[in-house]
């Protein structure tokens, strides 16, 4: 977490990109290094009376508790929001200041909760910009004692989209009318793959999002995407049950329809269709959620990102210390040479990040195993361990009623 | 290789479905089996007299001849070729046919220099159909002292393609006039990935192929393509300046402007875009080959798959036994991610092939290497021998003038 804190007095955040992309937001208020000028300017100037003196006590107040404001948000974050800090305080009744400081909250819970199970590890934290507009933050931890690779990315990003390329980021390919081609647009998300060590263990991705595209009459489509899933290297039904188990729970409280609808779109989405496979046993996936009303939806997705720790972390405290063979081992590398297949030839959020200029290739595939196997004609025997998740993978299950 | 004398023996060979696909060829004399029968029948009969008598001589002498042949070819080939060695001979004199014998040719040439080279391994040898017609061998080579995976694929495939699958098949995207929308093609291949276990010798590719498409009415378009392309994980300059001239001289054999135009296309086709890297250091690549003639682009082709055993082989043997680092491994290991990059987002073979209905997945993926390794963010220091060889994959070179 050294590398956060150091990033938090030494780097200079991203501009304020996201939050003042749409829409005609005035600049915010001078920020820390301004302030600390206008403070030094005020001294040099001295002895103005009382008004100056009441100004001057009233600006230290400020600045002690912005100093505190920092402190507290370092504890919260991984790193300073990309829109910072004062200009999400200032609009934080908006649903895309809100989604900004969930995804954040959600980064730094979930890499604290990694950071506890593997303590000789340490997240390398990466903020980045982004020359077209909006930047992310990127913490990855790698060859750990429990993880083989973990990456949990934040990025906030906006800028001006071709017609075309808005049309292809919905699912349902929603032409959007723009004014001289271009759409001005905001997407922030959430984004994390962790990969363990341990095969009896599963990786576990999730991923929840947040799109704003301004037509040229002024009319904002916005909607949410998301979801956490589950790739097991052998199968335990007890985990499974877990993992659904909670996912299922997050989304009851707000639709009882939406979890079995969820489940199914994830058990299609996952699908690797050259081996007839999904990548992993699910979870929910879906995308270009728009109703009832954004403050629902959004509700309803940080339901679903506060469900991330407590439907993971208990399966890696679980198994994490098992035993293995090197033959299971084995098993998991051609798993996670499956996993590549699928996020290099079928993810659509590898495809169009790859796709997308000025977009940051190490975080996008940062997904990526740390290693992987392809055998040639690689088939585990009849009711082996290995057949038994084979089976799953070629006709999945339903874990919860 | 007694894989291949067994499918020799046991298994029955794929239809003939290339060399019959287009036109009107009468189904070829009856198989070995009918023989057999025949002349079992023949002597059931017995007694017929002198007529009878020269035409049991005649079947005898011909079935001698017949083994003798197959016991020549046997030798010569992996496994008895997709048409069927008495289809191939009958059409003796077609471009196709002698363009299947090639594939076959070069497909045992190079399973035998490198089973020399790796003499505790052995290759394994899959005679496959594909139920929409044609069929293929897949050789490969697993796991070995010298080589960590090498697969020599050969495929012949015929059918009917949708308009638009036959305009993608070209690189030039012609579009082709089809009766009723369908429109009845062959293609036909070798196809090769060396990926050996020493950092210090370079993965290898090649891949000659032969296309037929029959137009409404009734016009045959035809077309070559091919190419062989060295991936160092070290850059060997007197190694990337041998594999290049003996390219060239095959190239220059037919046409001195061939080999600049083909190495320039090899540079531009692997490249990685997302990366700014190319793959390896290039070697030739051309599609879409339809001139001067069949004959003379055939003869093209036939140096250039005569070349591959040449170019590569004794890049092998001067390595193979070169000592190495863990480090060095493991910057393998980081390229070999890099190879899995390039072939499952961009390789128009690779995503042809998992997209065509019927195709062998396993054949396809074959290309892939046993191991590969994705490190976030790792950059290797300025000047070391990891920086040079990204130097050249960043800005190719011209080995030979």
């Amino acid at each position: 977490m050294a590398a956060a804190a150091r990033l938090f007095r030494g780097a200079a955040p991203p501009a304020l990109a996201c939050a003042r992309a749409l829409g005609s937001a005035p600049p915010g208020p001078p920020r820390r290094g301004a302030r600390r000028a206008a403070l030094a300017a005020a001294g040099a100037l001295g002895g103005l009376g009382l008004a100056l003196g009441l100004w001057r006590r009233q600006a230290a107040l400020a600045a002690a508790r912005e100093d505190e404001e920092e402190k507290e948000l370092r504890q919260r974050f991984m790193a300073p929001p990309v829109s910072g800090l004062r200009e999400l305080r200032r609009r934080r009744r908006e649903v895309r200041s809100r989604m900004e400081l969930l995804i954040m909250e959600t980064q730094a819970e979930m890499c604290r909760a990694l950071a506890a199970l593997d303590p000789g590890a340490s997240f390398s934290v990466d903020s980045w910009e982004r020359k077209e507009g909006g930047g992310g933050i990127s913490c990855v931890l790698q060859d750990g004692e429990v993880f083989e690779k973990a990456g949990v990315n934040v990025s906030v990003v906006s800028g001006l989209l071709s017609e075309e390329a808005a049309r292809q980021m919905r699912s349902r390919g929603k032409s959007l009318k723009a004014k001289d081609g271009k759409l001005p647009f905001c997407a922030m998300g959430v984004s994390s793959v962790i990969h363990p060590k341990n095969p009896h263990v599963p990786t576990m991705h999730f991923n929840y999002r947040y799109f704003e595209i301004e037509e040229a009459d002024g009319t904002i489509q916005w909607w949410f995407g998301g979801g956490t899933d589950l790739t097991p290297t052998y199968l335990n039904e007890e985990d499974a049950v877990h993992f659904h188990k909670t996912l299922k729970e997050a989304c009851d409280k707000h639709d009882l329809k939406l979890y079995p609808k969820f489940k199914k779109w994830c058990d299609d989405y996952f699908y690797i269709k050259h081996r007839g496979e999904r990548r992993g046993i699910g979870g929910i996936f879906f995308d270009d959620m728009d109703s009832p009303s954004k403050e629902e939806v959004f509700q309803f997705v940080k339901s679903c990102a506060k469900a991330v720790v407590p439907c993971y972390i208990p399966i890696v405290k679980k198994h994490c210390h098992d035993s293995f063979t090197p033959e299971e081992k084995l098993w998991q590398q051609l798993r996670r040479g499956r996993y590549v297949e699928f996020n290099l030839l079928y993810d659509r959020g590898t495809k169009f990040g790859l796709l997308t200029p000025g977009s940051r290739v190490e975080s996008i595939l940062m997904s990526l195993p740390l290693t992987a196997r392809w055998e040639y004609m690689h088939n585990p025997p009849e009711s082996s361990k290995e057949a038994e998740i084979l089976e799953v993978l070629r006709n999945p299950k339903d874990w919860v009623h």
